[in-house]
């Protein structure tokens, strides 16, 4: 069972699950595309959770949660998300599940160090309403596995960007303005950042599922680059590099310079090394959004 | 609005809210005895929290949780009460609370260490699925309230005792042997613990509600004592020393030798000082308890 199935993260993860040969049991408010071996539910999560009972899924992979740009970092929606999340969990025990897998964010951690982080190190200090409900949640659900008799996996999320990604996000904004021969405003883009295309994350969070590993899974490319860098690909990918107006928007005071993945547990012990590199990943994205934009542009 | 309004807390709360002349809203699954100023509300939190709509309290004091002696520290009921204990907050919020006062326990501590537990410094590493799940409510709830209009103070309780405690617990189970005339085997008792008379728990919890403090707040004695001092003190105020098995029951094998409360916050900013002495309160445990007990013994 995938939730969330119809989002950024999740319609790409019940591509790669039916790559896989998975009989998925794919939940969402709307029904995505018919796929063969996906049968859709209809299920507003924070209604009720009666759909893990009727369906009793072996492995439920929970990506849904409330995410709407620049409103999730401090919404109380994220409460609304820990309530249906442990109860959703609940379900899934109740009803036989054997292995959860649980998305947690990169701001579990305490950000503003310069080091790599980890998920055995690295210090846990969330700054924001968001991560600290992803947090709270990942404590209760692994205490809860480990007085029941399911698996818990909890793939850490740090930076995506791919197509689907919402029109107002910054690598989306950046490619439709150039595309449209508009400027764009953008820091000095000093900040680095792990960015990981999301074709990536779906394939990592699906090689997650069908591993045995427990416990948080940092799910990153690994590779630091600088926001400017991918700005700057993707200057380079539309040929409008001129339309860039460097620094006309000002840093905001507080964002932590260096927030990046150490992947060290996913190559090793999931076994997933990220494929898609960020300049064929920017090149492709760009490819999606001119698709869609009118014909001319 | 108190919860848990006919527990071994909440009873005693709701005697000393009505004392200090409060208008009380009391939830429980059923009503307890009828008192001047208190309404009763036959709920049960875990189905629904429209109770927060209908009331519409100011100060919400939510001491219900799963409490079953024995089950307590690991039951997966731990998990449903973070849900309920979410949605009851948020349905206070959503209409108009000011203040919240939730309890959490000595087990959100990492345990193990000589010092006395205080809420900057002490490590919080829980290691029962109860700590856990009280730790990471709290984590939540406060920082929905600083997103929120609302105060949040989190009592952190540590060893009760006093008249109403579960028959099975340690200090009625030697009080009721010893005046039966029945032996009582106990460990060796060299553990030590902050034991804080109930009442005094409850006037400390009231204290902190008509307070302003937020965050957390140590409840406790501040006044050391082994689990030997409190059997002794039971064997002279009974009279019945003769029947007690020192070293009869071995001490559990993880048991911390010392959980001790810095009460510097719940004395200087509540300004509540603990009223009841070990001794007073052990020998009006025994006359509650004997007064319970058929005629003669």
């Amino acid at each position: 069972m995938l939730t969330g199935a119809t989002g950024f993260v999740g319609s790409h993860v019940l591509g790669s699950l039916v790559d896989a040969g998975h009989d998925v049991h794919a939940v969402a408010r709307r029904s995505g595309p018919e796929l063969a071996g996906v049968t859709w539910h209809e299920v507003d999560l924070l209604s009720g959770v009666e759909v893990l009972g009727e369906v009793r899924p072996e492995v439920l992979v929970h990506l849904a949660w409330y995410a709407e740009h620049g409103r999730f970092w401090d919404s109380l929606e994220n409460v609304r998300w820990v309530e249906a999340s442990l109860a959703l969990l609940r379900a899934f025990v109740e009803a036989g599940g054997r292995r959860a897998v649980m998305v947690g964010t990169c701001a579990e951690y305490q950000w503003g160090g310069q080091q790599d982080l980890n998920e055995h190190d690295s210090p846990l200090r969330p700054s924001s309403l968001y991560g600290v409900c992803k947090d709270a949640l990942r404590r209760v659900a692994a205490a809860q596995a480990a007085e029941s008799a399911f698996e818990l996996a909890w793939g850490r999320l740090f930076f995506l960007y791919g197509p689907g990604e919402d029109p107002a996000r910054l690598v989306p904004s950046v490619i439709r303005a150039l595309l449209d021969g508009e400027h764009a405003a953008t820091s000095t883009g000093t900040q680095v950042r792990d960015f990981m295309h999301v074709e990536d994350v779906a394939m990592a969070l699906v090689a997650l599922a069908q591993s045995d590993v427990t416990g948080p899974v940092n799910i990153g490319s690994g590779s630091p680059a600088s926001v400017a860098d991918i700005v700057e690909l993707i200057g380079a990918v539309t040929r409008r590099a001129d339309l860039i107006d460097w620094g006309a928007r000002p840093t905001p005071a507080l964002e932590p310079s260096r927030i990046v993945a150490d992947v060290g547990r996913l190559e090793r012990e999931v076994g997933y090394r990220p494929a898609i590199s960020l300049s064929d990943g920017i090149r492709s994205t760009v490819e999606w959004w001119r698709e869609r934009l009118p014909a001319g542009r």
